[in-house]
């Protein structure tokens, strides 16, 4: 990538819940756009998007689009990515997709910044974007992994229903209503938007994110196994997890056990984190302070509280790890990679 | 126990939630009531309760009001408990408790009908019920315990608000109604009725049950700990819990992960699981079956679903355990403790 003053940024999936988190962070974050694109599909062409004051029209996600685009960030959906993707690559264009099609693609860095910003530059066009639940976890676990290894991971997710889109979103809040108002519960779009069959979102607790493999694990916690993995770029870490949604609106929540290689110190333990990129720890139990969904709603950070030796295992820990899914899960961490490339050049 | 037709049975909370559900399930098991008293704190002495179709008064709970009385179920809080309880077995009566206090004394029996029902003889006068996290894991894990030895188990609490009373459903409903009506959010209540800061629980996760020890584990992850030991009479177990609140009404869930002593067939567990007492299996994952807190109110069993063996780990199990917490994890549970005195006779 060639350095530049500012750079031609496309956003797919502009009118989602993710890209229009992407735009917003672009401005936050006074990206250094020069052209902004907001590309959807046909349905949504028309449409008018507020960035830095000027508004933009959506126009149709469709190859030529992509002339003279330096970032393309896709938020469309798998099959637009796989579309997509290699003709904005094709016009010069990095795409960093926030899809989960390219994400175990050998050539295709799958990137957190804090954690491996290193395999960026081998790039071949497409940046991969991870899984919402899998980021925050190697944010948290990367100051650990590095002063003492990380043999194994046992980890259960209290996800939000942002994670399933706008829709998802929508269906809480619908079902929640009638909950109060006594009327019947009639779920539209959760648990997989995808799956035949709806469940009550409402004051209940979903034990499926995406659908199932033969392994008895859904693909979102295959993810955190996978994921995993080669963001570390360690095949031996074992990654055992179950993926829950509750009635959450932003914001995902973890209960991480991991055992490490090497003797931990817990004073040690909370420096390293203290002082690590992107993490801010939350964990005062006398002053009942530890982070929680609701107070990580529209932030960048990776919140880690609940930090205690585990009470048998000599290098067991858990940790308590909470971040906004929509921003660092997603929309942040594909601008994060953005402005990184900018930066480095 | 003298073996009768009929057994007189005091409440003691009987206004509160658990108090009500015990005076619910008595009259729903057709428990051989002869006389009910129903007892609680002077502040609601006179409050009128119904029971198969009789009005009852409530009267104040003191030493008097156990005379003649066969059973008395406790459910107003550990501090009534260590007073009246004593009262109530030095005038004959068998004490079933739900508090915390006398679970853990090495004389009390520490009950899941289930797991320990050979416990029950060993009463001197009080039999504690445990806690509504522990019970509802205790009884899934019992037939894979019996079949394999269990060495550890790894829980995360998926917790419904009523586990910490009516004031918990009370305080998600109307901080609920808030959020959705865009006004302020006021805790009143959670995450401790006891402690100072009140925090958001309406979309909302709180890791935070009871107050925290200087391990760093909550009083609730500790009962996790101690009970299940107890309960298994095997001090080698090693439990690891991490304790959240979740914006559910009714129905506690857990996943749980376990590291069984011998190897395991998972056909032969989902068998042994199946045909346990107790447990309902609701794991057909292509037809999007598993437990949830919603489906599981107001009924008496643990349902289990999710069962898959670890992908690393030889002898590693993964479950997800959901129950009515009010219902088996406090009121049936007592009246269970009872029925089963009654018919052992």
């Amino acid at each position: 990538m060639v350095i530049k003053e500012r750079y031609n940024v496309a956003v797919v999936g502009a009118t989602g819940a993710v890209g229009q988190k992407m735009i917003e962070t672009l401005e936050k974050r006074d990206f250094p756009v020069g052209e902004l694109r907001l590309l959807a599909s046909p349905r949504s062409v028309g449409q008018q998007v507020m960035f830095k004051g000027q508004t933009y029209k959506v126009e149709e996600a469709r190859p030529e689009a992509f002339e003279g685009i330096d970032f393309a960030l896709f938020a469309a959906g798998g099959s637009i990515s796989e579309k997509l993707a290699p003709e904005a690559v094709e016009r010069g264009a990095v795409v960093i997709d926030n899809t989960s099609v390219f994400r175990m693609v050998p050539e295709v860095p799958l990137v957190v910044p804090e954690v491996n910003p290193h395999a960026i530059s081998q790039h071949q066009g497409i940046i991969a974007n991870p899984n919402c639940s899998t980021i925050q976890m190697v944010v948290a676990l990367k100051p650990l992994y590095d002063a003492y290894g990380i043999e194994r991971i046992i980890v259960s997710t209290y996800q939000a229903v942002s994670g399933a889109g706008q829709k998802g979103v929508d269906d809480l809040l619908d079902q929640t209503r009638a909950v109060l108002n006594g009327e019947e519960v009639v779920g539209t779009h959760l648990p997989v938007g995808s799956q035949p069959k709806k469940h009550q979102m409402a004051f209940n607790a979903i034990p499926q994110i995406d659908v199932f493999e033969e392994n008895g694990f859904s693909k979102e916690e295959m993810k955190m196994v996978n994921e995993t993995r080669k963001i570390f770029g360690d095949q031996e870490i074992q990654v055992t997890p179950t993926a829950v949604r509750i009635p959450v609106l932003f914001g995902h929540a973890e209960a991480v056990y991991i055992e490490t290689e090497k003797s931990f110190d817990l004073e040690e333990v909370r420096q390293l984190l203290e002082q690590a990129p992107g993490i801010t720890v939350l964990d005062n139990l006398k002053e009942q302070e530890y982070p929680m969904p609701a107070m990580a709603e529209g932030t960048h950070d990776v919140y880690v509280g609940r930090i205690r030796r585990d009470l048998f295992h000599p290098r067991g820990l858990n940790l308590w790890v909470v971040s906004d899914n929509v921003l660092k899960g997603a929309a942040w961490n594909a601008v994060q990679i953005a402005e990184y490339m900018v930066k480095s050049k």
